[in-house]
């Protein structure tokens, strides 16, 4: 993964509502298999993660990019190429240590939840999107980059942001990767 | 529902992909949940009338359509406009018989079984896009409109086509509605 190239024409685009119905519909039917919210979460992730694998060929298909030389970079991709490409959105970004492999997309807008007022009854622990987690988890093992990725805030939860914590598991080797001046 | 007007900027849109293989796992988890096809054709038929409830209005408010004067111009919109707006595709229609109230959409293309190669082993009944007919169902019954939609021919069952039926339950008062020459 790495830098934007060039954009092939968008005729993949289709209206987001009829998703975000049917990602509601596909979480109330999981909350409704499993009692337990972590249940459902662990789910969300696992069926998310078959979608990243599946996703993740399209995507650098389409959308070009050139290899990347650091989690920065590819986090940066995630953030402007494919959360734009997927969703329509642009999340800020922000690095969480100095070794520089954990990482944040803070979401000020959420499309996935757009038709939710707020979390179901007695589903307090519910991350309602966590397929994006799973999506994310599955698209960086195709690309043999191991991360962890879960929610560290969510809005539905009465946070101020949204946000999605990536954590890098390997060190990259930079060095092998740096770019010559 | 009626003539596409003025369509408002499609500031909602997204890549389809992801919309695909969210329902495909929504449509395998109910696979999972109900033993009989006809239990999970029932159950997607049921979600997506619960998301074409919700989904008419702002359908309405987007694309501006003014009011119909027929069963006819009604599913023109449904081809040209609805199936355009939510899936980029423009189905074909047929009427069926000389009372102009049974219809088909005819689909030459359907997005939401792209990446969908069979039906699963032992599931030869399986109406896999029912959500469809749901969503049909549910956002006719929110203008008035009580109809039966139901796949008649699909491709994953080896048809060459794939149909939708849609069969209007009541006559319309077409001379109420007859436009002034």
């Amino acid at each position: 993964m790495s830098h934007p190239a060039r954009r092939k024409p968008e005729y993949h685009k289709i209206n987001k509502d009829l998703f975000v119905l049917t990602y509601g519909a596909l979480v109330a039917q999981l909350c409704k298999d499993y009692e337990k919210d972590e249940d459902v979460n662990k789910y969300l992730d696992k069926m998310g993660y078959g979608i990243g694998t599946r996703l993740v060929e399209d995507f650098l298909a389409r959308s070009c990019v050139r290899r990347c030389h650091s989690y920065s970079e590819i986090i940066d991709i995630i953030a402007q190429v494919a959360f734009k490409m997927y969703l329509g959105i642009t999340p800020s970004v922000t690095c969480n240590n100095l070794s520089r492999n954990e990482f944040s997309l803070i979401l000020d807008k959420n499309p996935l939840v757009e038709f939710v007022e707020e979390l179901p009854a007695g589903r307090s622990s519910l991350c309602y999107c966590n397929l994006l987690c799973g999506i994310l988890r599955g698209a960086l093992e195709m690309v043999h980059l191991a991360a962890d990725v879960t929610f560290l805030q969510d809005r539905l939860k009465g946070d101020s942001v949204t946000e999605i914590g990536i954590t890098f598991l390997k060190k990259l080797d930079e060095k092998k990767y740096r770019r010559k001046k």
